[in-house]
C-alpha cells in the first residue's frame, strides 16, 4: 500500500509536480530527421516528444535513434538525415499519464523505467512531463518534512508463532 | 533535517543502491570521437562517464556534445568525428559521489539536477553509478513499507503565541 502519510505530503507540492507543455522542448512527426538532430543537439535533452498537427503525442525521439540510422556497416553517413522524417524513425510504443486517472503509486511506478512521461488529456493532447526529476524533488520534501509534522514510533513486532 | 526513520529504511536497501563500474558503459579520453558516438548510439545511454588509462572519472560525455561539433553553419559534417579525441568535447565540470564520505541528503541533493553522479574511491578510481533511477525505486520502497513498520499520527499544532 502507497503510504496514506506520503501521498498527503506529496499532496501538498502537486502542481509544481509536471512540467508544462509550454515549457517542453518538442518536434513533429512530419518534420525532417535533420530538424530534431539540431534541436536535440541544441537543447540538450536525451528525448523528446513528438507531436502530430493537433498535438496529441505520437512519438519519443532520442538522438540514439537518429544517429542509428548514420551508421552503415563501414562508414557514418548524413544522408538519412535530409531522407528521414522523424515518424519513420521515433519511438512509437510508450506509457502516458492521464492526471485525471493515474494515481500516484501508478505513476512512480512506471519512472521506474522511464525517466519522463508525457502527460495527455482524455484527447491524448499533450500536457506536459512527469519527470524522475521532479520526483526527487517530492522525495526530497518528504524526507525533510515528514518527522517535522509527523510523530513516527517502530510498531512493537508481532509473534509469528502464537503460543499454542 | 533528513528523516532518520526514512533514512533506516533506505539503509536496509543499500548495497543495490550503486550500479557496479562493471555494468557501466564507459569510454577513455583518448578514444576518437566516432569510438564514443558508436558507443552512445548502441548503448542507448544519454550520457556516460570518460575514464583515462588509470580508471579515474576525468569526465562526462553525451551524444549531444558530439553532434554539437558536427554541425556548420550550413551543413551536418562526419569529419569531427574522426578528427577530435573524447577529452576534446567531454564535460570536465560534474560531481562525484565518495561512498565513504557522501551522506544520503547531499547525494539526494545532488540527483536534483544531475539523471546521474559517478561514483569514485579516496583515489578517484571509477566504482560506479548513483541513479535517479535506484533513488526511483528506493522511494518506492519507502512509501510501500513505511506504514508497515512504523505507527505514524500527526503532530498537535503548538500555539504559535503562549497566552502570556
Amino acid at each position: 500500500m502507497f503510504s496514506p502519510v506520503i501521498q498527503s505530503l506529496i499532496a501538498e507540492k502537486a502542481g509544481s509536480f509536471i512540467i508544462p507543455a509550454s515549457r517542453i522542448a518538442f518536434v513533429e512527426d512530419e518534420n525532417p530527421l535533420y530538424h530534431a538532430f539540431l534541436v536535440l543537439t541544441k537543447m540538450k535533452y536525451s528525448k523528446i516528444p513528438v507531436l502530430d498537427k493537433e498535438q496529441k503525442v505520437v512519438g519519443l525521439i532520442s538522438l540514439s535513434m537518429i544517429t542509428d540510422t548514420m551508421l552503415t556497416p563501414d562508414n557514418i553517413v548524413i544522408e538519412p538525415l535530409s531522407d528521414l522524417k522523424v515518424k519513420d524513425v521515433m519511438q512509437t510504443k510508450f506509457e502516458t499519464i492521464n492526471f485525471a486517472r493515474t494515481n500516484l503509486e501508478t505513476q512512480l511506478h512506471l519512472l521506474v523505467d522511464n525517466p519522463f512521461i508525457p502527460v495527455v488529456n482524455d484527447n491524448n493532447i499533450f500536457q506536459g512531463l512527469l519527470t524522475r526529476r521532479e520526483w526527487i524533488k517530492a522525495f526530497n520534501y518528504v524526507t525533510h518534512s515528514i518527522e517535522e509534522k509527523y510523530n513516527i514510533t517502530k510498531k512493537t513486532l508481532q509473534k509469528e508463532n502464537p503460543i499454542t
